[in-house]
């Protein structure tokens, strides 16, 4: 097929992409924001915009890695032997006193080893005297329980890459290096705007003709799940002034999703607007289901998605292209929800050319391996079996359906998180 | 063996638990905390305290799940037939008109269907004509995609049960019907203190003999991660007053988490205070490594946790002990992370009797299925090494070590919740 020549007034807009190619087209388009600098206290879950580096050596001497005694390992050749107590030492003190042969030191665990001490005796391998002295009962090698200076960090080590998310474990090591205040990406402007003449806001009284608008809740906390706070704009009634009062706003934006205003009829009726406000469109209907209606634009400052106005479609196509967006604008690296392999409990329907996304509970067989049970209901508008699911199970565009006891993926959604066992004791 | 008659000025704490009864020594402890009202907006991640019903059927009345032409399904026993278009009814319009044979109206997604319609044809299995007329290719059924009033919900029904947490699927429900409020459980607040004068506040000066405080802003990472805002009380020095003072503050929250103070020595140090201030002990060390000191306590309003001053043992405590609690303070059902089965890379070491924690990055085989590779170091000082885990691998009390290639559970921590790639092609 030779494809047109493409007009700058009109570009050609991609039909029928397939998801990764949807994710392709989207993310080719994204860099990271610019930096911002935050407190430490603010920082979990950023993006690191730096590398950062190590100020000291840590620890900043030979520490206890125990409790117990520092003592000479000649000293306990023979056992078991008696030394004499000369100092206890705790984490914080400097040692005052060098350790001679037959004497040995009290140490806490961080606390630094005393001069002449090339070993730690646990307190557990040893047995109190009266008159200050110790009983060792247990052989020893040099260098036991020991924790040397640097062993952790030593200075100028670069200890955190640019683009490390910032988890508790990475607050660790930016405190560690008295970072109180740390270079970041900055979150995205997110806004929400509803569309469609018979939606009734949450705030409106109740109209037994109309739809209640639920979308621009759900994309709301989708957004604040991943720590962004969007700004709800409303809902545009269909009215090409409403709506276009309402889009410009929504360009003030780093990211505006749309829902509703998708399918055939609405879609002719959004995408005006959206061109004279100039909003260029990328793409239109994915082969997936639920979801198939959505589109994707730019303009010059701000992604445009528009979702379906079915609530389970605009749920998982937020899951497979707002998702990533808004986690490549915020400078991370991993950008796609976890993924585990799980047996199917029964056959799932789905259609070669099209990737189907399936809702699902997750439970464990005999084995502790996962199953997978799609929910009774996989209408794109119960919401309500939405939110009993767990996963998003992915029936494959090459699949012509998945047979019962078959090994396919799902995605984990914010509830699979938490399971109610431990699994400590299996 | 005969357990000794119990005084209450000393109650028996118990020593050496394993970790499941460390975590119902704690669970049996806790009921939800109270319920309190917010809006929606704010509602994300909470536990629902009420149960919520419908307020109305949806659809409120039967609607076309297509965009396409409502019709008789009749009149289309002989194909192709052409129909006269009498309407256009979109979503949130009432249809004016009723079909007769011969007849059909336009309707978009969500259109109600209008009376003398039984089915819906999809605008792709037609072909428009002029004057106002659409011709019919492709056979169809009545009852076709139409929603019909009150099949996802009907006026009265109970939607959500008390005890659910909040997604954004469940907020959907909430925002359907038009609950703008919501009881919850209350959040729990939560204080963190250091204890230890070898501690280098992250405001201080650098000193180079000191161990910089890492600690307290990795447990409130820890905490902001479940969406609690806790209050760093700042680092106590090893004297008693000070001690006590910072301990009385703390007892006026919910939750104290105290950072240092458990080890041999520091515990005895730190255990008479909480003693005089009405904390009852209810556990000391744990059969796990690392964290094998963590401690645990309760006075009258007030949980209290001694966690190692070990990095990572800390977090690893956190994760098994504090994290389940809070989420049960929480009026949450699924208390503990996520775990999934592993196949393990390399053996590891492990002793009877004591479950053991390894910090664990994951990959792929190739039949998709996940492999834990520990991370190079396992010190419990190392924080940067905790930094490079997606999970902690559980080898659990009851084995001596694990083997190569055997399958193992890991819990996922929250960097683990993303990944690289998509899963939608495989």
């Amino acid at each position: 097929m030779n494809p047109p020549i493409e007009t700058p007034q009109e570009p050609t807009i991609a039909i029928g992409l397939s998801v990764p190619e949807a994710q392709a087209c989207i993310l080719d388009r994204i860099i990271p924001l610019e930096a911002e600098e935050i407190e430490l206290a603010q920082a979990l879950g950023r993006a690191l915009a730096e590398e950062v580096y190590a100020n000291r050596d840590l620890p900043p001497y030979d520490v206890s890695a125990m409790d117990g005694y520092a003592v000479r390992a000649a000293d306990l050749t023979e056992l078991p032997r008696t030394l004499q107590v000369i100092e206890d030492i705790k984490a914080g003190d400097m040692p005052r006193l060098s350790l001679q042969p037959g004497q040995c030191s009290r140490t806490m665990t961080g606390a630094p080893l005393p001069s002449g001490a090339d070993t730690i005796v646990r307190v557990e391998d040893t047995r109190p005297l009266e008159n200050g002295k110790a009983e060792f009962l247990v052989p020893t090698k040099p260098a036991t329980d020991i924790r040397l200076r640097g062993e952790s960090m030593r200075q100028g080590d670069v200890v955190l890459q640019a683009g490390e998310e910032i988890t508790p474990a990475t607050v660790g090591v930016l405190a560690t290096v008295k970072r109180a205040k740390v270079k970041v990406v900055r979150k995205p402007r997110v806004a929400i705007l509803s569309n469609g003449d018979e939606l009734e806001a949450l705030n409106e009284p109740f109209d037994p003709r109309k739809i209640p608008d639920s979308n621009s809740h759900v994309l709301m906390a989708q957004v604040q799940a991943l720590s962004i706070e969007p700004a709800l704009l409303g809902i545009a009634h269909d009215n090409p002034d409403e709506l276009t009062r309402f889009i410009e706003r929504g360009l003030e934006y780093d990211v505006l999703l749309i829902s509703g205003g998708t399918s055939v009829g609405d879609y002719d009726y959004v995408r005006p607007t959206l061109a004279a406000l100039g909003v260029t469109m990328r793409f239109w209907r994915v082969e997936m289901r639920p979801g198939h209606p959505v589109a994707f634009g730019t303009s010059e400052h701000t992604l445009v998605f528009c979702l379906p106005g079915n609530p389970v479609s605009s749920m998982v196509c937020f899951e497979q292209f707002v998702l990533p967006a808004l986690r490549r604008l915020m400078g991370h690296r991993r950008l796609f929800r976890r993924t585990i392999p799980v047996r199917l409990a029964q056959a799932v329907k789905s259609r070669q050319g099209r990737a189907e996304f399936v809702r699902a509970t997750l439970s464990r067989d005999t084995s502790g391996a996962y199953v997978a049970t799609p929910v009774a209901s996989q209408s794109s508008g119960d919401i309500l079996a939405m939110a009993r699911a767990d996963a998003l199970l992915v029936a494959p565009s090459g699949r012509n359906g998945l047979v019962t006891d078959e090994i396919a993926q799902v995605q984990l959604l914010e509830t699979a998180s938490w399971q109610h066992l431990p699994d400590t004791e299996k």
